[in-house]
């Protein structure tokens, strides 16, 4: 088994204190992290690789809440335009290219973007998801998804039934996922949450996104879409929101009471004008939330530094009040938020022994971020995807000195080209 | 005089026309953009280097109309906290550090930070002035400032009758600046505005940051800020207004009526919880509106790309509009509109034949620059300064291949992190 030692090292360990190790050393044996050493202190016995971190922050690896990965190349397909035109040119589009190889040139781009990005996991909704978690495997992304239901046939061409049929035919799924309350019929909403119970299985959904999916969901079933999900025994541990802008109050309790978790997308959220979550009461109220991108054809990307600089701006200019989500609040949201979101917390998310080596390591000369008062600070409101360095997946450096290792990026980046092309012509 | 093509390039110009040229050429002689040439024609004649651009993105340089650039020094000094205690942090550590000295360090590192993210320009206002303005001709970088006046001696110790001798004594001055009408008496802001007058020196101040400043002028002096600068006569072609965040309907109207610009600063609004510029308002008006990143002490950094994006979102989020600012109107605002109030836009801000050469080339092999169907919305929504590889300010290549060519990085980092300690010992 390998050891790596990362010396002279800021560590933000994102631990239960928040606790910042100056000068200190990570050791990692093979996909653990072993030890966490204070500044001084060497590791237990030798090890095969030293990296000098020069003084840098390791941070751990961000992890995307929300996102549609394998939509890399419909990136800026459709900006500047209001919901209706937005769907109105990407549905159509969508249905014309998809297919597995679409998807698998989709996510073989986005793992790049995302680890170049300092970003290890995601949790992913989209069409063709064993093709994704094939790609994910081979590209060494911790990626967390599973099969999607919508009532329509999707653009895949599968009618909902057998699409039902076929997940039940390849269980086991961690992961079963609906697209939304407005977008399948509460009968369809019942049979995917069935399966997902019986299952075990963990349940991802779009939710009260926008004022008008609401008063849509309202209108046609007389209750709000997190109050079709509560009847349906779809707020549970496990079950993951994604969006959640529009909340009333005993909503947001109902989300603690059933330990519901949130994905919040801010640069969508924004984008396409759905406006701002009330993250400050789902935190207050003990809600676990999650930081997302949304799709590339949502936000435009899957950085999420600069997901986190969002977060951690818009809701102090929103609430007239600078103190609110501070930078360790956004940090944790992009780390432990998310992990616990994704029910991985146990195994990623923090710096800590025996905790599953997903690091990032940031530059230490960048102009950026220098100096350094506060570590988390620097992180959340300096430092862009420039600064990434070095990270780390399950103790394999999948980016190395700004070069992702495990994948071919020429052959990579032509296929996501000709995609774009094959889209427009 | 050296001439160099940049060949096969997206060219965004930000002319009149916003036009985009596909595989285009540029050619810049000495200092100077003498050919912008469409996909197949060639140099009038030989030149002495070619740039292959790889069919990547080459715009203008990103022009910074507000910004404190020596703060370098404070990035993070003072975060997630109301304004009172940000400025109870700021000010005594601002007085205990203030030296020509200090200044020269933290804008050599600003020089480096704006040009190494696409930054090519700045209004820059601070104390020692001209020691900055003789690091920026060293730097090569296209500075704009001038001599500062507050009503208290600020943290160089000179009262402000002496600043005023001074800055007679050292004429002429191209911008004169005062901090803003709450901290300096109305017949302090009539003198400054009588020097510039004398001087035709183009103006700067902090006018309308926040609803306290506002309420505070008002109590004062039964005025706002801006009717203040009304009543002084220095609403006028030449003032840029930092901030105006707090802005009634008719004090828009008279901003457009005197030709008095307005530099946003969206980072830092959201940051320091100021609130949301009334940019939409501006624009319809016909003023003239550039974009600022504020000092690194409010917003941490100098990244021009990390403010066209919160520009670009958070006004979208706010207004529930997702129509509102779209992405050429931001990127408009942070070349030609910061360089029209800068008074610097027959030089600089768009690429085009006769100007100087301040441009930018993007990576072409960045995965979250592709695919690219419009390059605007590419910039806006999804360029980081990760993507910026040359920068050139004046047909100087100030940045080559992610280097910054013109500063010694290592001693500027290393004096940057000494300052810090200096600051916190």
């Amino acid at each position: 088994m390998t050891r790596t030692a990362i010396t002279n090292a800021t560590i933000v360990t994102v631990d239960a204190n928040d606790s910042v190790i100056t000068n200190g050393t990570i050791v990692i044996d093979g996909h653990v992290i072993s030890e966490v050493l204070p500044a001084g202190a060497s590791p237990a016995s030798a090890v095969d690789h030293t990296i000098d971190a020069g003084g840098g922050i390791v941070m751990p690896g961000l992890i995307n809440a929300h996102t549609h990965l394998a939509m890399t190349a419909f990136r800026g397909f459709a900006d500047d335009v209001d919901l209706q035109d937005f769907l109105g040119k990407l549905f159509p589009a969508e249905a014309k290219i998809m297919s597995d190889r679409h998807v698998r040139v989709g996510v073989r781009a986005a793992f790049a973007e995302a680890m170049l990005s300092g970003c290890t996991s995601a949790l992913d909704m989209y069409w063709y998801a064993d093709a994704s978690l094939e790609e994910a495997t081979k590209a060494g992304f911790r990626l967390q998804t599973g099969p999607i239901f919508i009532g329509s046939n999707g653009p895949d061409n599968i009618p909902f039934e057998q699409r039902l049929t076929n997940a039940k035919a390849s269980t086991p799924h961690s992961w079963i996922m609906a697209h939304g309350t407005y977008t399948m019929d509460p009968e369809q909403l019942a049979e995917v949450g069935e399966l997902a119970a019986t299952e075990g299985a963990r349940f991802h959904i779009h939710a009260s996104e926008n004022a008008g999916e609401v008063a849509d969901v309202q209108g046609r079933y007389g209750r709000t879409p997190v109050e079709l999900l509560d009847d349906k025994g779809l707020l549970r541990s496990g079950t993951v929101l994604a969006h959640a802008v529009v909340l009333s109050d005993a909503e947001i309790a109902r989300l603690a009471e059933t330990q519901t978790a949130v994905a919040h997308c801010p640069s969508s959220n924004m984008k396409l004008a759905s406006g701002f979550c009330r993250v400050p009461e789902l935190l207050a109220a003990g809600v676990t939330v999650g930081l997302g991108t949304d799709g590339p054809s949502s936000s435009n990307d899957l950085d999420m530094l600069a997901a986190m600089r969002v977060a951690a701006l818009i809701h102090k200019g929103n609430r007239l009040d600078p103190t609110v989500l501070p930078a360790a609040a956004i940090l944790r949201m992009a780390t432990m938020g998310s992990a616990a979101a994704l029910g991985i917390d146990q195994l990623v998310g923090s710096i800590e022994v025996g905790k599953n080596a997903d690091l990032v390591r940031l530059d230490p000369s960048s102009p950026s971020l220098t100096p350094v008062y506060d570590p988390i600070s620097t992180i959340v409101y300096a430092a862009s995807r420039a600064d990434v360095v070095d990270v780390w997946i399950d103790g394999v450096a999948v980016v190395q000195n700004r070069t992702c290792t495990t994948l071919n990026m020429d052959a990579v980046l032509r296929d996501l080209r000709n995609e774009g092309l094959a889209i427009t012509g």
